[in-house]
């Protein structure tokens, strides 16, 4: 028997987020890139525009998306583009059979249940996550386990942004917050501390800004003469990459008809 | 139906370690001193030894261990204090049915089986630890934890002690590293780099001595575009005093016979 | 030519802040304890007191502060009491020609100047700071020489303390932020960020609450690409002690007549 | 009067550090840029190159450089190439009254002399340093500040960076060691602890391995009951464009005839 390679397909092939995850399959075993699909650059080998080296693979147009797919064998696309390319590029793709790695932002419900819908009737297999970042989903099973443990020790939590964020806190440490609380029966969230403000039963979120940080988070459970701290940092806001590539190896070897999560993939 | 409290006898009351036991207990719902044994100072009130007031609770000799705890109706004692003592008022206050608390360290191999033996044989519960730190026996099983997800992620161990610690790394970074390889499958060890040395499949182990450091222990999980780290931070040499009290009420209510540890206390 | 040890009484002697500046005399060269005193436990030799051996020192009464002083060949007291009793000692042993070490904070504007009149007049040396530690000393002017080099840099302060402190942001953390502020001429501060908040040319306070912290501060200078943090961490509530000490040594040997501030001590 | 801008020629404009560095000149008041080098791409305009958009300016040949200086009106040149490379432009650009700033690494003793020459006779103002990181350079100077003042509390460096550096500990930690030795009168470094190894008068270097770690550089200074530390983080690769940039505008105004140091430009 011969093991074969996952054969996949990037969307938005020559953005920063394409650009990074093609890197990453060619650095990585068991995957190769089959197909690369953008709306400029039609006909150019992507290699040479991502400044790579020539792979033999032209970006082709979105609009044949499911001809080349299947003159490509490919068996996965991995789409981080935006909700109206995916919203019809998903269920193309699936509609020949196609397992789907999606990790496009800002999909509306009725988005999400025409993608759902056309996986559950061609029969393959998607992961569809908002944060493929293996450490952050790690982090928040690590979190979850804590909070089970150290339900009575006083927890805070403190995150760091670039200076260009202009909501806080973060969507991560909002994420964080929620695990903890729902693993304590609920907490009351405290966003800062002036004057005199006694602690209560209460999670404390603390929004750093500051420079170009990528984005940190740490939580600290803090008992009598010990501490415990949690902390995920991100070194380049292409945390998903990795994770992304994973997913797209992972899935092709599941149970059809399925929408799974990167907690699936990760095994948490 | 009355809810009653643990009534807890502490050995070396006189102490550093039991004086910190003591107002532990007084600070604890569900838990009261009932009794208090050193060589010295006998027959003085134990609070007003030990400066927090008068408790009505006067230190025993240990010699009248089993007819004081009886009298006191004791449920449980706690003994942090020398093998040579706790290899005689283990067994003695196991034989009057009273359950053991125990977290002296350097019981010869001999010793703990008789001490076991008694358990045994009266049908007493206790709990035998070297470490009842809650944030130290957590801090292990998230090790555990994210190792089993971070496999490929290089770790690195950096712990800190105070300028007087002679050997090096800690025993608690050595579990950790013996915790995350088990984990793994094993993993070579490397303590500290200098010169040419390309990084394996290692864990680096990092003894840091300084000040009066208590004692700080961070983990790092390191991929690439991430990072999550774990840290325990001791902030007092006391960090046993929380964890002996919880064993302490627990283990009244388990099944009898059994020697436990903390992660059965814990439930980790 | 004999070099001779400054001879240093201790005001509040049985006190623990008094009890740890007699250990902390006992262990440092140059320096030595002349007299102790405290309103309680007096006639009995203040190290069995304290239990760290008999020292041949009695509790004295403060009553006969001069004339002990006198006897005892004192040099300097140190005293870090409450300010109805500084207001009467202080001027006592100036008026016998000893120096002052004073950390008692909450003194009245008429105290102080009392005080200070009676250093003056008696022509003594004496050190009045609100804070002893040498490591705060130093971190507020590591934070004004970085404020100096970073001023285009973002800027944000992160205390954290015990969940039992009422009052946000913490007096070192407020002191922290005045030293940066005054370096840069002027910064507004924001203390915790939550909804829409775009950053400003602000200071970010962050106060963080849990478990039995002593007390740390970092504050960060983020740029593009860069970051630099300075952190200073309370390992005990006992960090005025050695500068307390090296204090007294130090206020000896300095021009008479005049208050001193732990930054001349220093030599900031 | 009329402010003028500095007006900056980009040697090796189409590579990495190029293509940040011209970024960057763009991005900042009072400075933008006259003219681009490199072997390829010439005639391309250079903003398209690097995909920021049209900037006017096309790549020139480095073999064209005093003729397109004198005609672009370049007032400085920035050189992060290679040694041989930088051997010629340098002193080409001198040649013709043209300020340099030089980051290129590796230049051969003959090499530097040359230039620093060329720098003399022609009466052009220069910086050279081996680190334009603005952070990195303050850090030196803090740690050079809080040795003089924490001479006596025990001293460690804990550096990190990715897995593939070969070797350990980093020049930067190294310069740190060498900064805090040279500020206490020498002192012994050692890397890394096993076994028995009381702690003497020696600075303890640590060196973390692990995923993409920029490059993450603490210094402790820790004694009894605290501790200070001060960090570097470095968030990407392109540390020095920053600080190239601003030598770029500060080296114009200066004497001429000189060579400066990043510690100059910062007025450290």
């Amino acid at each position: 028997m011969v093991a074969t390679e996952v054969r996949a397909a990037v969307i938005g092939a020559c953005g920063r987020m394409g650009s990074l995850i093609i890197q990453k399959i060619m650095a990585t075993d068991g995957i190769c890139l089959s197909a690369a699909f953008d709306v400029a650059n039609i006909g150019t080998d992507i290699g040479e525009f991502i400044r790579v080296g020539k792979l033999g693979v032209p970006v082709s147009d979105p609009k044949n998306l499911a001809a080349v797919l299947k003159e490509s064998k490919t068996d996965v696309i991995i789409d981080f583009t935006i909700a109206a390319a995916t919203a019809i590029n998903a269920p193309a793709a699936a509609s020949v059979g196609v397992n789907l790695i999606i990790g496009t932002t800002g999909l509306s419900a009725e988005q999400k249940t025409n993608i759902v819908s056309e996986i559950s009737k061609n029969n393959v297999a998607a992961v569809i996550s908002s944060n493929y970042s293996i450490g952050v989903n790690v982090f928040f099973k690590l979190l979850k386990e804590a909070a089970g443990y150290l339900g009575d020790y006083d927890i805070e939590i403190i995150e760091a942004h670039h200076n260009q964020k202009k909501d806080a806190p973060s969507g991560t440490a909002m994420t964080a917050a929620d695990v903890i609380s729902q693993a304590l029966g609920g907490k009351e969230l405290v966003f800062g501390r002036e004057g005199v403000c006694p602690r209560g039963k209460e999670i404390g979120i603390h929004a750093v800004r500051g420079g170009d940080i990528v984005g940190d988070h740490t939580v600290m459970f803090v008992g009598n003469s010990e501490r415990i701290e949690i902390r995920h940092q991100a070194h380049t806001r292409e945390i998903f990459v990795g994770g992304a590539v994973m997913a797209a190896k992972w899935v092709c070897a599941q149970k059809k008809g399925v929408v799974y999560d990167m907690s699936d993939v990760l095994n948490l």
